[in-house]
């Protein structure tokens, strides 16, 4: 059977070495350190949530090359049912992890990759999507991790990758009879040195000249050359000192982990380069994969997160005895409308979704709306954020340790000055949750995955007929009728 | 046939005798007053547009009850796909008329009468439904405007119907044989006086002891005791003196104008009657009324004129030479993404729209969905007509009236001088239909449209799941797998 | 003593004969058109205000050049608490007018001609200042009306005066011995033709080789070769053609009314020109205007129109029974926080106000803070008319007129069906005042007036010293002490 | 000399020995613990600026008491310059800290004390007045750190004090001849466990019967009884860990500090006690503190940060090569609108104070201006937050540890591929400073502290004169004059 389980993820996991660094040091052993544990054990979870029948055509799918079942992490969207439950998948697992679903960056690319790989091939001539369909069949089969990276370092944003060093930007700088060799480096690759395979593409729109940089490929974890350094901030800290998981905010699976992924001279065998030098067509792979990303990721994935918000602010303001002041009522409400807002815009773009490019098979969402969706979620989650600090209260950034629940000395005064409407023990884990929203990572996280609003704000400009729109105006103005 | 022409309805109104009064006095000929002309005009308007092929199944549909070819604007949503075209109808005619459809409030109200009629004859034995569909077929056939009413003068808002004047909410003040006589007034009528018939739903959720509030009936354009007085604003009189209409923002439809309908002792036949003392009944009503009026008139129909907003704003940048000035665009990109967010919302509405109740056959939007597309048009349509304030400049309060254009003694003047990057003429031919918008009562027509905010965030908290978020929440917090 | 009365302003105004056109016709009796009225009627209530010995010291000062009281439309500030009133004028006077106090636009150029007048001569060795002053003890003595106008009708944004018809911004297009003849149109200029004279300044920064564009002087009103014409609106109509004022939302002062200033070779004498010929000095000439008209006409003036916005509201609330509701009470709270927002900008511009140029007794309000209050007005104005249209529900847009109160034929029922908990007639009369707000032309007015924000954002980053709060973030960042 | 030298106070912290807990364990050397740490440092460098003649009269002042120079930390405002001095003096710190400056809360306390004091004394002849200016002299005199602890730990917040667990709030639990016994714990407070004294406030407006509660007191550090159990959240753990604080975002003084303070049978002697049992004067005492709070903790201090904030997001806005794009000089204008805005408001409060009581020689700020600042600066910080984490880039999250540049194993791909218009350390130490802020615990911080909004909703809403305004609309809708 092409679905795997939570365990034989977990046994893969455990023989993978990736040159992994964080915080100053070497990361031995994946499975030990709680920071990556904290990776896997998302991963984990969703697999464990794909065998879970409860779940069925969410988390899976039949395969379009096998008819087999596979799990939706990888499968090519067929139609808009298959939009929409991917939304489904996207909203699901935020709710289920309170953090990344590591699977998803990587499907967010393969349809992409998928329908550009065809569209090349027929005006071009080339073999890529056939390449790809074998990749495809593999990693289906094997139902691996597929990781996916796209954002490139970039050096002076002012400047194009020839422009300045030319490993700004991933690129080619060899190509053998039998595969290519690639250097530079991918940004926020999340979960990439858990994952078994990591997926590349281009992060800019090359132009003429540039055809180095318009390459696309996929290697496995740990290929020689590849170097990865995680992420090192105040929230990994804590968890790789807490000791006690069952003392921080989300216990099991963290905040999103990402690394800077280094390609050293990494080589890569033909089979699994799926473009390479055909600039006209980087804009579209990225566009593809950006308004998908924008969907999902950008979308639904974070109104999951705010299901999440909703459901542990209603808490915090019954544990304190408020949830019925007209105030809470409206800052609950509010919540609930942004919500609603970002899942709408996002279905939106699922219906409005089209084959492309025609014949190719592979469904995309509709541009407008999954940018639409994307924007909304920006200010969305921030305005979320700063609702949910409004009903915790000060105790959100100020709470002690519940360790000292368990410290002799203190845990009498603990217990009785942090109690409210409950006992401290569950009004500080509610509170502990809450603080890792509020004050944690996820603003800025939520804002720039899947791209910051200027991108998103551009795409919607120039994707807009606006002569269309004049023309209806003048219509009207000039009473023809 | 059963779809009829402009004509035909032009026909039909002009030997309507309303009793209608505007601005203190009598109005003798509907069809000659400047202002109800221009509802006559909008209103036959639609009856072209239905005729065009180019919008069949958008402003056409097959009955379901005899299988012709009739307008939209009287058809019950049979599935999801019926609720997507009825979002494109309203879209459409807003971006047609820049103003009401005035053929819209009935055909919201007429599915809730539809499936609630279903719903009571099932559960206490009467005959509602087979009355409506009696009744609906007549329309059908003679393919007449059904203009609705349900907002009720409520006098003191801080008491019920019965602790104050009784009439303040229209109710039955006797039953007989053949009919009922019902007393009231209802407020903010569109169009109805140049309406063939007025359908007319309880506008609050009664108690047990106001049975004669719970009531639902059509009445004929100028039953007796009826007594149409309508709305009267700068607007209005700016119609009546203008003497030629093109001067006028919205030259041929003008803004919308609405009407308080007196029912003074009105007899109305059983035959008519759909709803009389079903108290249980009036908030399933309403609500089925109000999602599908929340989805139609709050959303997709203000995104038509967000649509010509656009329009007019790029358009006048255009003009005075700015338009590629990063400010504006980033105005414009604003002005497309709010609408794009309405209409998402409303796209979800009719996508996860369901049949309600189950067995009627009749399709209702989703909820929450209405509920949000209807919020986020209210914020939104003030925030565009700030943009679009923004980027008109002064002059759209400013401008001299376009008959200067023709005045010997200032021509060259207002030629010379209010030229831009095109001449005056233009230019001022869309400040001045621009005019209509920022300095008009869209504002808050839009707004208060199928009902404030404050309703819908009632709504909003109380048909959300709270229980359910709590839950995912705990599970996280908690860290459950 | 040179405080006039509102008589003697009357006397005066009945006497002008401008050549003034207003909906394509020509008006030939100010006192008689009830538009022209409505300015007039405004302008004699500051006179009568300013007699007020309750506002002694905020409507009038001391002169500097004589020591005599003079009304303070007419005073240059000396000092902050010159300032301080000044502002207090501006919103005692919206207060009372709830429209333009046509004095102020005057009186806000003057302290700018004054400093910049002292300072060219100052440093060009011209005599300005000393022509400026006789001017100004002039008026102060007369205690005349003097109108003023900065935006030109500009033509096609995107080019420059030369690149395009040259009389798209005033320029001299004559100098003769004993003065200039200018050409040229000035656009938004507040009740120009019922005011004793017009300023005239630059409307923008000029640069070599546009001498004939820096040039300020001032013109009696009538002067040979100026023509007025009259904006033109729904409002203005409704005024033109009510009958019965009363039944006007402003009754006695209306909307803002302002006219196009043409001026077709109008000779203007020596001793009333301000600048001529001086590029180097019109930024500074503007800028001191701008923020001087930005803390008054674009912070204070609208305090007090939304101190009025805010009393209707809670009226309205309390007639129709909703007073005390939460979410009323939650809107009430947001206008009065926008409100005092913006007054404490305007505060504090005028608190931080420092003589410029140092030397010539005239004091300025504080740059960034005058940008900042108007920045801030631009947005609450048009959230307070959504706030305030959300509390009057649609009749504010929807409601019969007035008239019918008086029409035999459905006094009744309007007095029956549009009351509240307070009867008909009190209702409508609030409820129409706060159409004037909502549904007219103030959200643009308001806007533009003293300039859109671009303008005012501009000039806040040009301000800013960024280099001052970088070295900051680099002391605590670097962790210097 | 009264004002005391940095080292004078370590010297003093070094000696103090508080019952202090953290992370569930016992933290036996304030100077020594790297969280404690940087409370001690933070408030040492306020005593070094205090000496720097730059800051003079904004840091000093001269005592109202003896006539000395004092630190204004310890000043009784005495007219409204005092109120701007501290205004600036709350601005300066938070520059320089870029987190709490420990001395504010206690000196927010002391003006509402003495006003206080003053008055019941006058009304009941009690003496508090006279015991507290003696406090006064003496610490005035020490030059020491007055800690202020106002907050509740408030159990349920649906009961009052009497009806749950009355330790929810502070109370005396017995009066003896020499002193009182008190018992309960306060929250939130800023960095008690390293100043010299701990001033206390009742937390709620008791109404009568609730007098054990209507208390407040001073007491020494460490007094016996006294336990501090800190806050503990991922930042305090990044500080504890980091090994070499140069890694951290602020490396000198870190996040506001704060602990919960228990008062466990605490004896106070009566010349400590400023307010036992009156409860009628409980309401103006929190109400003169909130005031004074909001303008300057909840205004200025902000103002300070959000310097900081817009100084680094233009540094990485320039080492990105990207400051000159419309969308960033677009943010960073609206950065500084909004900076200006919270500025202006707590200029407004300062200038529009007054004495308070009359006769009592202490000037407390403008009720609504104090809380207009305090509300606008609620929404901006999480606006501030939200625009800076835009021009950060997903970097501020994903970012690795510094400590990995001075790894050999990578050192040379983080140097070339984090660099970017400067060289990696540049933009990885601005970088880290700017994580600080955009995803950390100041979202919250900034909006609770000195109280959430909804308090200065309910204060804004109760102080306003609607019947004033009321007023004022019916005359200019009446048209009166």
């Amino acid at each position: 059977m092409a679905i795997k389980t939570a365990d034989e993820y977990r046994e893969r996991v455990s023989r993978l070495t990736p040159r992994l660094f964080m915080g100053g040091e070497k990361v031995e052993d994946l499975m030990a350190h709680p920071v990556t544990r904290s990776v896997i054990e998302g991963t984990a979870r969703v697999y464990d949530l794909t065998m879970d029948p409860r779940y069925e055509g969410i988390l899976t799918a039949a395969s379009h090359l096998t008819g087999e079942p596979i799990s939706r992490s990888l499968h090519i969207h067929q139609g808009n049912e298959d939009l929409q439950n991917r939304l489904k998948m996207a909203r699901l697992t935020a709710q289920k992890l309170g953090t990344c679903n590591y699977r998803c960056p990587g499907i967010e690319m393969m349809p992409s990759v998928a329908a550009t790989s065809w569209e090349i091939d027929r005006e071009t001539g080339t073999e890529y999507h056939q390449r790809f369909n074998e990749y495809l069949k593999y990693v289906q089969k094997e139902d691996l991790v597929v990781s996916g990276s796209v954002t490139d370092t970039k050096g002076d944003r002012s400047k194009r990758p020839l422009d300045q060093d030319p490993d700004s930007y991933v690129r080619v700088v060899e190509k053998r009879a039998d595969g290519i060799v690639v250097n530079g480096a991918k940004q926020h690759a999340s979960g990439a040195y858990a994952a078994d395979e990591t997926l590349v593409l281009p992060g800019l729109a090359c132009r003429e000249g540039e055809e180095a940089y318009a390459v696309a490929f996929v290697v496995p974890n740990g290929t020689e050359g590849m170097t990865y350094i995680a992420q090192y901030n105040p929230l990994s800290m804590e968890r790789q000192y807490a000791g006690d998981r069952r003392v921080i905010g989300n216990p099991l699976y963290g905040q999103r982990e990402t690394c800077l992924v280094v390609f050293d001279h990494v080589f890569v065998p033909w089979e699994r380069v799926f473009m390479c030098g055909e600039t006209a067509y980087t804009r579209p792979l990225i566009e593809r994969f950006a308004k998908t990303h924008r969907m999902n990721c950008g979308g639904a994935c974070k109104v999951g997160f705010i299901d999440l918000i909703i459901g542990a602010s209603q808490l915090i303001a019954e544990y304190h005895g408020v949830a019925k002041a007209s105030h809470i009522v409206q800052k609950i409400t509010r919540m609930i409308e942004l919500n609603d807002t970002c899942l709408g815009c996002a279905i939106a773009a699922a219906y409005l979704g089209k084959e492309e490019p025609v014949g190719s098979g592979v469904f995309m969402p509709d541009d407008a709306m999954s940018n639409t969706a994307k924007l909304n979620t920006n200010d969305a989650f921030w305005e979320i954020l700063a609702l949910a600090g409004d009903i915790t209260g000060g105790m959100a950034v100020t709470m002690p340790s519940e360790k000292e629940l368990e410290n002799p000395e203190v845990k009498e005064y603990v217990t009785k000055y942090l109690k409210a409407a409950v006992p401290a023990e569950k009004r500080m884990r509610m509170m502990k949750f809450l603080q890792n929203w509020v004050a944690g990572t996820h603003g800025v996280g939520t804002y720039q995955g899947s791209g910051p609003s200027q991108n998103q704000r551009v795409a919607l400009y120039r994707m807009t007929d606006l002569e269309e729109k004049k023309k209806m105006a003048e219509e009207v103005a000039y009473g023809k009728s």
